[in-house]
C-alpha cells in the first residue's frame, strides 16, 4: 500500500539527499491512516497481529499492559465520543483500547503471598505505559507490513473516568492510547510527514543543547502550505501552541485521576 | 537470524495449537539478545535505524523524545555501571540512551513566544514516554529485519541523576531506557519466552476481572526449568516478588527526580 523506496521515504521525511540506506522500506513509510474500506479485518489477522505485541518485550516479563476490543457499533460511538468524537474510530475495522496494567500482576503477586506494594511506585506506572507502548509500536509495523493502515488516538486520555467506566477498568489499568486499524481507502492521501533532522534529535555521548530546528521550522511552514492547512505557520509555533496549559482538552486531571487508580502514588 | 515460522513462533509463545497466521514471522520472534559478535553495524545501518525511529507515531508531530549514543569506551563503561553494571551494555556494538524530551519543544515554544506552561503536567510525562517507546520498537522492528539483536536496559532508571550528570541532560530530559545492538553471537542461545495466553491479556468490549493465568503458571515454571533456573517458581511467585519495594534497585527515587526536573509537577 505505502510504496515508497527507503531513499524516497527519507527524502521526504528530511528534505535532504538520501545517503546509502540498508532495505527498511518497511519501516520508514509509516503515516497515521484515518479513511478505510469498508472490508472486514479477518480474525485469524487480528489474532496474529495480538500475537506481535505480545512479542515484543516487556520489563522483567511482568507483561504490563492489556487490550480491550471495541467492536460493538454503540460502545464505538460512545468511545469515539470520549475521545473527541473523532471518525475514525467509528470507522475503523477493529478498535484497540491499550491500557496499561499492574492489576494482574497484583493480583498474581497477592495469589503468591506476596504484598506487591512497589507497584503504586512511579516506576511501575512508567514501566507499564512503556509495555503498552512497544507491544503497540510492534503490532502497528507488523499490521503495516500486511498493508493495513493505523492511526493512535491520544484522545483516549481525554476523559480518562469516561473511559473507565464505559470499559469497566479495575484499580491498576489505565486507558494510555486507542489504536484504529483499517484497510486505508484508496487513494491513499495521507502523506509520509517531514520530521527533525537527526542531527537535531541524535547525539553523540551528550546532549548538545543548541537548538537545530530552524531549517526544519521552514520545512514544516512548506509542508503545511502544500497540505492545504490554513495559517503560515512553522513547527515552533504550533507546537507552542499545542504545549500550552489552553490545549489540554481534558488531560489536566491526569496526575489526580491516576493516583486514584492507583498509579504514581509516591 | 531467528527463523522460526509463524506456527512454530505461536506454539512457543502460547503452548497451544496455533491457527491459520498471516506471514508476520518478522514480529513474532523477538528475543533479547545479550550475547553480540565483536563486528561493528556500518553507520549506514545506524542511520536508517534512527530514520526508522523518527518514522514512527508522535503525538501532534510535537517528537518528544532524543536519543544519545554512547560509544566512548570509557563512557560505556560508566553507563554499564550506572545501569546495574550490565555486561552487554559494555560489549554491544552500539548503545542508545532514549530520553523523554520536553525541553526541546519548550525551547521552540520560547521562540515562539508560548509559555509552554502545559508541559509539567503529567499529560506531557505520559506523552514523551509514549513517544520515546514507539521510536524505540520501531527502531527494534527495523534492527530486527536487517539480523541484529537487541535487548531493552531499563536499568537506565536505576540512577536518573548518574545518568543525567553522564550525558549532560537538561531540565525536560529523562533517560527511559537504553537499548543495546549487535549482531548475535552464535550459537543464539537466547529463547522465545512464553507469554501469557491471549485470553488473559485481551478483553472483548470490557474488562473481565477474573484471573486467567493459572494455566501461565505451569507452562513458566517447565520454561525456567528448561532454561536451568535455580528454585522451581511460577510466573506469579517470580512476578510477585519483583513488584515489591524490595526490588525497586533505586528506582524509588523517580517521583522525586522527574519532579526535580521539571515532570510530573501537576
Amino acid at each position: 500500500m505505502f510504496d515508497e523506496s527507503p531513499s524516497e521515504a527519507w527524502h521526504i521525511r528530511y528534505g535532504s539527499i538520501p545517503p546509502d540506506l540498508p532495505d527498511l522500506s518497511a519501516f520508514l513509510s509509516h503515516r497515521s491512516v484515518r479513511h478505510y474500506e469498508d472490508r472486514p479485518i479477518p480474525d485469524s489477522i487480528i489474532r496474529g497481529l495480538v500475537a506481535a505485541a505480545q512479542s515484543a518485550a516487556t520489563s522483567s516479563n511482568l507483561q504490563l499492559w492489556s487490550i480491550v476490543s471495541v467492536q460493538d457499533a454503540d460502545n464505538r460511538a460512545k468511545i469515539a465520543e470520549l475521545c473527541g468524537n473523532q471518525d475514525h474510530v467509528r470507522t475503523c475495522g477493529h478498535f484497540f483500547a491499550f491500557l496499561a496494567d499492574v492489576h494482574r500482576v497484583r493480583t498474581a503477586a497477592h495469589l503468591a503471598n506476596e504484598p506487591g506494594d512497589g507497584l503504586d511506585y512511579t516506576e511501575f506506572f512508567t514501566m507499564a505505559v512503556i509495555d503498552a507502548a512497544l507491544a503497540c509500536e510492534r503490532m502497528v509495523c507488523a499490521a503495516e507490513s500486511l498493508g493495513l493502515g493505523i492511526c493512535y488516538i491520544g484522545g483516549l486520555r481525554n476523559d480518562p473516568e469516561g473511559v473507565k467506566q464505559l470499559l469497566g477498568l479495575p484499580e491498576g489499568t489505565f486507558g494510555v492510547f486507542g489504536l484504529c486499524l483499517g484497510w486505508p481507502s484508496p487513494p491513499v492521501t495521507a502523506e509520509i510527514k517531514p520530521r527533525l533532522a537527526q542531527e537535531a534529535i541524535w547525539f553523540q555521548e551528550r546532549y548538545a543543547d543548541e537548538p537545530k530546528f530552524a531549517e526544519y521550522d521552514n520545512r514544516m511552514r512548506d509542508f503545511y502550505v502544500s497540505q492545504h492547512m490554513k495559517g503560515e505557520a512553522t513547527w515552533s509555533m504550533r507546537s507552542g501552541r499545542r504545549v500550552g496549559t489552553k490545549k489540554l482538552t481534558g488531560r489536566e486531571v491526569l496526575m489526580k485521576w491516576l493516583q486514584g487508580q492507583g498509579f504514581l502514588r509516591r
